[in-house]
């Protein structure tokens, strides 16, 4: 079997086991459309232009970094992969699975940040109508997420921030989900065998 | 003789002279403000995260860099140094003297690039209703201005556009300034004597 591929994105805060996700759904892919062309990005980052704007971005730093600021370079990074790599990719035929895309903004900038009006601004300036096909939300309690990822090691900027910066960026998160039919959400806290199937089980309902 | 201090900006396309008005800039506030502070910015850049995305923004690179990452990097850069540096200089009475801002913005990703419409958003997203209180535009020739810059050495990535690049930025420049009092026109062509006089009485008129 084989279609024109679209672009997926797989999103969700930290330590919801996006990188478990992403490895399941790139083998689902491989089962279902065998041999058609799949592109992996991460964002911010992708190119790398942008991977080095996201070093910076990411690391701890003296200098108080101002909220439009860290805004401004996710979506230079964004706009850097969107017009170098996924808009060709797709334009090819390609599969694009995304780690993370523009909800994240909406949820860490806009709803964690409090900058919703400059998030939808910029949104509409680099992307315009450009949007995923399907998103996978990975949902999880902050509380829990944050003890997974402080699990991994050493902390970056954003892993930094407080709780409630996070339980905002869920509640952004679960709202757009449910105005969104292109946005389905996973139950991350249940065992990973269960995500794993609700995944699968997502891709089969939306492409196959 | 003491006021509170101003943002004052000087513009202009490559080899119009800014660094030599600026050091003229300079002597001048120090003899009419003798011991107020004064402080120094450039654009993109002037913070040390803003200078790092300077140097990535200028860079010559085999990735093409898309117009939209562009503008979008200078604007982070912008919120940056606005945000850490101009504004709270500006609100303990400081003079703020600027090596290019917004305007630059307007004539080179705008004019230069076609994203008029896109440079105007996000200045309204960054920026708001801040301004500089008085900008000097020098205005110079592009042939001649890059002409001096090239004598100077190696090009940076922008220094390599087209002439034509060149010419729709310095009209822009130009229409701006036929609409906006707060904007003085130098004619940088002429002898740097000159010039330097020129700046000078600009400065008087708008200051003194």
């Amino acid at each position: 079997m084989s279609q024109t591929g679209k672009f997926i994105v797989i999103e969700g805060l930290e330590g919801a086991g996006k990188s478990s996700a992403i490895e399941r759904v790139n083998a689902w892919f491989e089962r279902h459309f065998p041999g058609q062309e799949r592109v992996n990005t991460r964002e911010p980052g992708g190119t790398p232009l942008a991977e080095e704007i996201r070093e910076i971005w990411k690391r701890p730093r003296e200098e108080p970094m101002a909220n439009m600021t860290e805004l401004l370079m996710v979506y230079a990074c964004r706009a850097q992969l969107v017009e170098t790599v996924i808009k060709p990719a797709l334009a090819r035929g390609s599969w694009v699975i995304g780690d993370r895309h523009n909800l994240s903004s909406l949820a860490y900038q806009g709803a964690g940040r409090g900058l919703s009006k400059e998030v939808e601004g910029l949104s509409e300036i680099t992307l315009g109508s450009f949007k995923p096909y399907l998103t996978l939300y990975l949902d999880i309690d902050p509380k829990v997420g944050l003890e997974r990822a402080r699990g991994r090691g050493e902390l970056d900027r954003i892993e930094l921030e407080s709780l409630d910066f996070f339980e905002r960026a869920r509640q952004n998160y679960l709202s757009h989900a449910a105005a969104d039919a292109r946005i389905c959400t996973i139950d991350a806290s249940q065992p990973m065998e269960k995500v794993q199937q609700d995944i699968e089980d997502a891709l089969a309902e939306a492409l196959l």
